[in-house]
C-alpha cells in the first residue's frame, strides 16, 4: 500500500475472482460461464456500423435495454435499473440502502462479494451461519436490523428458497430493503418477481452473465418498486452515469428478446446438470440439489484442494474455496455434455 | 427518495450530464464527443467472432489494453490502471486516496463531477475560486491539506497549466496525491507524464472518450507510481473486478495502437478549433484560448441561456452551465468544418 492510501482501502479485503486464464487451454468449469455461445441476435449487433457510433456517448438511461427487459418481464421501465454487471448493481445498492447505524445481514456461505461491499462502504455486517445441511433458515432473517442480502439460488451451494419463504423475510423487514440476488435463478423456478408489486422493500438483482451467455459484456439489472429504482438511479448518476457502454446496451437488448434460444439453451443446461449430478453421485460424491448452473460436491475422505489441483493438472478448472466449512467441496460449473463427460472421466481415473 | 435511502444518498447532488438525445437530429456540440469515427482498426475487432467470446468473463487485469498503452507511452503495465470510463477511475481515486480527516481541493469552476464524488464518499472539500481571468493560481494549491484534483486542460475553460506549474503543486503536497485529469490533454501540449518517475504522489487520469472517438466504449485509464496503481487495483477488486467488458478492452487496444489515425484526426480538431475561435471572435465573442476539443465563449450583452436555447431551436446543441460566474458562457465542442460553419452561420443570423 502507498503512504497515501485511506483507512477504508487498508482495511479492505478485495474479492478474489476465479482464475481467468486467457489462453483457452483449459476446460473451464470454474466461473459459472455459459458453455454455449450468445444468441445469433447478439452477433448481429456487434458489427462495424455499431463500432462507428462508438464516438458518441452511450445512453445514460439505457432505454432500449430497459424496454427489452420490460417486454419479457411485464414491468414498467421505472421498475428496472441497469448496471455494469450485477456486481455494480449490488455495490450501488449497498451505497443507496445500507445505513451506517444498521447491520447488513447475509449468510456466512454465499456470494463472497457481500462482505467485501460492506467493508468498501464501511458498514457493520453479520454473516449468519447456514444450517448444517447448507440451507438458509429464514427464521434468522426476521429481525429487521438492516438490509438483507440473499442469493437465490444461493452460491456456491445452489440451494433455493421458495417464494413463500422469501415473503416471510419481506414481511418481517418492513424498514429495510431485502435484496434477492437471482443471478442463477433462470436455472430453477425460484424467482420472487411475483412479489414486486406487493412489497416496496423487495429488490431483485439479475445478470446477463450466466443464462444469456454474456459474462464478457458486463450487464446486470435490478427490478423493484419505482422508488427503490429511483434511488439506485440517483446513486449511479453520482458515481458513473455512463456505466454501460453502447455495445453492451444493444447486446443485452438483443439477447433477452431471443426467447427461443434462451429457453433452448437453459433447458440443455438443466439436462446436463441432472446427468452431471447423477454421474458424480455414481462416483460416490455428495452433491447438493442445485437450482443453478453449477453443482457443489465433495467426496468423503478426499481433500478438496488436492482434488482441485489434480483436476487442474489434467486441464480442468473448477472452483475451490478455502473457507473451513466448505474446504472439501468443489463448485463445478455445468458445461456441455462433452465437458462434463471429460470431468467425470478424469475424476474416475484419479479417484481409483 | 424511498424511506430506505441512506443519508449519503439523500445528501448527494447527482451529476447532471449533458443532454444525450438518441435520435441524431441535432448537430451535437454539447458533450465534447469527437466528430470523426473511431479508427478502422476498431471496426475490425467489433465482429461476430468477438461476439461469440462474450460468453467468457473479461480479463480483470485488462492485460492487452495495458500493454497497448505502455507501448505508446513507454511505461510498465504496473504503472497503468484501466477503468470503465475515466469517471470510474476518478471515483476509485477518491475512495483510495482521500482521507476523511483531510480536505479535497479543486477549482470552483472545473469538472462538475469532483464535488459529486466528494459527497458520494462523504468527504470535506474546498472549491478554490479561479482567478478573474479563469486561470488557476497554483499558489492556492500548496497547503498539503488533502488530495488535489486539477483538470489540465481545465473544463469548461479549456485553459492549461504548464509542467512547471504542476511540478510546484507536486512538490508542495508531499503527503497527498495530486490527480491531474488529462481528459483533454491530447489536444494541447500540457501533459505532466514526464513527471511520473520523479513524483510518487502524481496520478494522471486519461480517457478514450475524446481524442480516440470512443465515448460510447467507456474506457479510461490512469498512469502513476506503481504503489498508487496497486492501490487503485485493490479498490477496483473490492468494487467491480470485471469493470471493463471484453469488447472495450479490445477496442481500446486497437484504437491506441493506430497512431497515424490518431495524429491525423487530432490535428484536424486543432485546425478546426483555431478557425472556430477566429470566427467566434469575428462575431464579437470573447473566447478563451483553448487547449481542449471545445471552446468557452460569451458575447457581451447576450444572455448565455437564451443563446443556448436559440441554438437548440435551430438544431444545434451546445452546453450551458447555470453557475453564476459562467452563466453567460457557452461551452462549444469543436466539430467538423461543416458543423462549425453551421454554428457560426446560425449565430450570425441570430445575433443581428
Amino acid at each position: 500500500m502507498s503512504i497515501f492510501s485511506t483507512e477504508t482501502l487498508k482495511n479492505m479485503d478485495a474479492y478474489v475472482p476465479g482464475e481467468q486464464p486467457q489462453d483457452k487451454s483449459y476446460i473451464k468449469l470454474n466461473t459459472n460461464e455459459f458453455p454455449f455461445p450468445p444468441s445469433e441476435k447478439v452477433k448481429a449487433v456487434v458489427n462495424s456500423e455499431k463500432a462507428e457510433d462508438l464516438r458518441l456517448y452511450s445512453d445514460p438511461t439505457c432505454r432500449i435495454l430497459k424496454e427489452a427487459i420490460t417486454e419479457v418481464y411485464d414491468f414498467k421501465t421505472e421498475n428496472v435499473f441497469c448496471g455494469n454487471g450485477s456486481d455494480e448493481v449490488l455495490a450501488l445498492s449497498f451505497l443507496a440502502f445500507c445505513k451506517k447505524e444498521d447491520t447488513v445481514v447475509f449468510p456466512d456461505i454465499s456470494y463472497g462479494f457481500y462482505p467485501v461491499f460492506a467493508s468498501f462502504f464501511g458498514l457493520k455486517y453479520n454473516e449468519i451461519p447456514l444450517k448444517e445441511d447448507f440451507s438458509i433458515d429464514t427464521g434468522d432473517y426476521l429481525s429487521d436490523c438492516g438490509t438483507v442480502y440473499i442469493a437465490n439460488p444461493n452460491a456456491p451451494t445452489g440451494l433455493t428458497l421458495s417464494e413463500q419463504e422469501i415473503e416471510k423475510i419481506l414481511i418481517a423487514n418492513p424498514n429495510h430493503v431485502v435484496v434477492i440476488d437471482e443471478a442463477y435463478c433462470d436455472f430453477s423456478d425460484c424467482s420472487s418477481m411475483g412479489l414486486i408489486g406487493k412489497y416496496k422493500n423487495l429488490l431483485i438483482v439479475r445478470t446477463f452473465s450466466k443464462s444469456y451467455a454474456l459474462a464478457g459484456a458486463r450487464i446486470g439489472f435490478a427490478l423493484g418498486d419505482r422508488e427503490l429504482i429511483a434511488d439506485l438511479e440517483k446513486a449511479k448518476f453520482s458515481f458513473n452515469p455512463y456505466n454501460l457502454n453502447r455495445l453492451s446496451i444493444e447486446i443485452g437488448a438483443a439477447a433477452i428478446k431471443d426467447r427461443e434460444y434462451f429457453e433452448k439453451t437453459v433447458s440443455l443446461i438443466k439436462e446436463n446438470r441432472k446427468k452431471l449430478t447423477d454421474d458424480l453421485r455414481q462416483l460416490g460424491f455428495t452433491v447438493l440439489n442445485s437450482g443453478a448452473n453449477f453443482v457443489f460436491a465433495k467426496k468423503d475422505g478426499v481433500d478438496g484442494e488436492q482434488l482441485y489441483l489434480k483436476l487442474k493438472e489434467n486441464g480442468i478448472l473448477v472452483r475451490h474455496f478455502s473457507k473451513e466449512r466448505i474446504k472439501d467441496y468443489l463448485r463445478i460449473t455445468v458445461g456441455t455434455k462433452e465437458q462434463n463427460a471429460a470431468l467425470i472421466d478424469t475424476l474416475g481415473r484419479n479417484l481409483k
